[in-house]
């Protein structure tokens, strides 16, 4: 089963998307399987993180945004804006495509794993998900 | 399939799991299809990585160890140890799943392959990680 | 399905593979699944990166290529050349494995997105990539 998710964010940022993916796994009526996400974006990408601290994630933020800061003057793609480049970076050292089985009709997530979209752009954006559920 | 492990590694560092995984898959009966691999933590993660010299692991580790050190003064998440949130950054820079084909009843991994638990908290810990094989 | 595919790179450097990739999907016949590329190498790998301006993908690779330079004297595991161990860091620090669902028989890409084969070493190569396409 492939469902399409449009995901608006507010921002730069973790945004947990836990409950869109499970609502996914939930109509699929697959009880043992696999299920897979990715982000259809070069500028956002995806991440399996603590969801219990708030702390975590934004240690996580701010540490990757000073790993590849904005004002590097190795940029040369720089025609987007300034955040533009650093986002693509910051994607290729995270992921795309997560996939996570199904156990039980349900994510088999560890007791502290929240599934993130993480958006490297400063603005809201729209972006879109597709979410694979296989037996 | 799905077939759960549980396993206890000693502290921080790169250790090899590819014959528990080789055991699922076998166990499967699978002939052809994808072995995924996911670890329900954020403070430890997965790679595939060269399992012939012992060096090249030592290596990583130290790299990712220095890039993401435990006295960096960004931490605000620091309530569980100052080896807790480098956890949580070292597990996002990997991964937390692998999905790998079969073929011939095998893991289709190169000559070199292995896969690794990589632990990044100092302490002995059971990490439990979920492997999904499919037709 | 499993499709091998053997991909001559002439060097160090992001090559794109999606005709390659989205061939394997179309001799499969799957009309809704998913598709799994693998590279079974730890000197180079895969990355889904934007696949419209050449700028973006030179400032990634340059980016890379700072943050993990030939000559760390952290290196030990030199034998094979300066080039060697960061191949094995820069691999671990992007992909080994890539999910991408498939949809109306066609691999489900944004629009801007390519499949790229990350080689780290610099020397021309053949790499072997496994092609997994599941119903």
């Amino acid at each position: 089963m492939i469902r399409r998710l449009s995901l608006t964010v507010p921002g730069q940022g973790l945004h947990e998307i836990t409950r869109e993916v499970a609502a996914a796994v939930a109509e699929s009526g697959v009880s043992e399987g696999l299920a897979t996400v990715f982000i259809q974006h070069t500028s956002a990408s995806l991440t399996v993180q603590e969801n219990a601290d708030p702390s975590a994630r934004r240690d996580l933020e701010a540490w990757l945004a000073r790993l590849v800061p904005e004002d590097d003057p190795l940029w040369t793609h720089t025609a987007e804006g300034a955040d533009d480049m650093p986002s693509h970076v910051r994607a290729a050292l995270t992921a795309t495509t997560l996939s996570i089985p199904v156990v039980d009709g349900r994510l088999a997530l560890g007791t502290w794993q929240g599934i993130f979209l993480w958006e490297h752009r400063r603005a809201r954006h729209r972006r879109n998900v597709v979410v694979h559920v296989g037996g």
